[in-house]
């Protein structure tokens, strides 16, 4: 059974953290914080000074501030300053039974993926998949309610209007994120049991013959088998990719295309916004006719 | 116990197969046929005309001409005509019992990783990770002297003037191919046993975070554990990569610095010429003292 943390309210004391990369300005960051601190109460919060490339800090010491975090009784939820890359460096360095003490709704995407399918693999921890803290002051109201609402421990319609590839209901744990990271995990201890899951996922810039590359991935490994169900949100490709090429569009009908459950495409999820939020590890039901789709969750996350 | 192919001698039939991309042109393939049929008698080779986006034919067609290939009996190698992507989606199609009754020398690297790997862990095969066939007309003497040596039986030494990383001495099956690929079969029924072995490894354009996700994956999954030692080949950045970055110095410093086993860079082997072929299966040992390195075949890949 997943591990729900406890809600999050309104004014509640909450630590922002960096596991993967900096903020690209610290101008972003100043306004995401501030944005946050209109709606809950930052108590602690990475500051710059340790960075070592495209890492917030060393290893280690994004660890120990994580692990911080999580362990102090006053805070009630995490809130990741970005995505960027680094989370699946943190693994071999988390402290999986201080983590299993003290579950703490974690929020982030992206590259966070690692860190959140990890804690649901290992912890049992269910989590948000929303928006960073430096997208906080460029967020619409509605992408600020949405991911308010999940952690207050609301279950709002996740998605609607999306495209079918294949129809059916089914319904089962929300699984997934970024592609690029969650498919870094597959055949690693970190990697959830995705058998009976919902997954969703998106990715951000990545050629046809890359998301093709890691959907083989997810088919090998027997995930795509695994599942009851599929959602793909955004995959913008960054720039046009050089042909010839398939198109994404071809790459997605190859894979999924076929399956004897529910596929569609379309939800607002991904690198943009506004966007939904999704619960990670929260059980929901997928129903896709031959002409809409909807992604419903069926209990809070959080408790 | 791997299974040896028949070796090649000059003058032998050979098939040319393209189990991943097209030709970028066909210039380029009608030059490399040619001087490939200098040295060997190719008497079956892909033609243009069923190319599906950057897939040198729809999956099902390309698994039938190479099991065509592997059953006639009197094609002694199979000279792969490009990388680019598609070996990956070919695993599921192929026949492994067809396979393993006919062990033939199969020649291609970069792509080609995944179709070599899976058939080592399948149907025990060593393999060359050499040039395609769009490399042979501009590939110098040396060069082409090395597959060719390598595929009539002879153990030429393989590298040597390597960097040091880590210093040892370790003897075992030379695996590994392209980083982007050999990572995408972890988690799968494709990937062989990396225990024990010496782990060779080159990759094209990918930027440092991209190499780092990689390496973590195969940490991860304990193969940079399991392993007897690592020889890296040319890693080039495409671009420079946007800052703030680690370098790939950095990033295999973090990974492989402070390993019991050997490890060293500087292999010739990688997206350039001129370039060492890597006898993937054979037996090899990697011998790096504080100022150099070497890596020496054992015994013929071919019988």
């Amino acid at each position: 059974m997943p591990v729900r943390p406890p809600a999050l309210r309104p004014g509640d004391p909450v630590a922002v953290v960096a596991p993967a990369s900096p903020p690209r300005t610290n101008d972003d960051y100043r306004a995401g914080l501030a944005q946050l601190h209109t709606f809950y109460d930052v108590r602690l919060a990475w500051a710059p000074g340790a960075e070592r490339g495209y890492l917030s800090a060393p290893d280690a010491d994004r660890a120990t501030a994580l692990h911080t975090a999580i362990r102090r009784p006053d805070i009630r939820a995490l809130f990741c300053v970005r995505g960027g890359y680094g989370a699946l460096r943190l693994l071999d360095h988390m402290r999986w039974p201080l983590v299993r003490q003290h579950p703490t709704l974690l929020v982030g995407y992206s590259d966070i993926t690692a860190l959140q399918l990890a804690l649901y693999a290992r912890a049992g921890w269910t989590s948000l998949s929303g928006p960073v803290v430096t997208e906080w002051a460029n967020a619409d109201d509605d992408t600020l309610a949405h991911v308010r609402d999940l952690a207050e421990g609301q279950c709002p319609l996740l998605d609607a209007g999306l495209t079918p590839l294949c129809t059916g209901t089914a319904q089962g744990p929300l699984l997934g994120g970024n592609l690029s990271v969650m498919s870094r995990l597959v055949g690693t201890p970190y990697a959830p049991r995705f058998q009976g899951s919902i997954l969703c996922l998106e990715d951000v810039a990545e050629a046809p013959y890359r998301v093709d590359r890691m959907l083989s991935h997810l088919q090998h490994a027997g995930i795509l088998r695994a599942v009851n169900g599929v959602v793909l949100g955004d995959f913008s490709v960054g720039t046009a990719p050089s042909p010839p090429t398939l198109s994404l569009a071809d790459v997605f009908h190859d894979y999924l295309g076929d399956r004897p459950y529910p596929v569609a495409t379309g939800l607002s999820y991904g690198h943009m916004l506004p966007r939904r939020t999704l619960p990670l590890g929260g059980r929901v039901t997928l129903d896709v006719t031959e002409t809409t789709g909807r992604l419903r969750l069926l209990s809070p996350v959080v408790q």
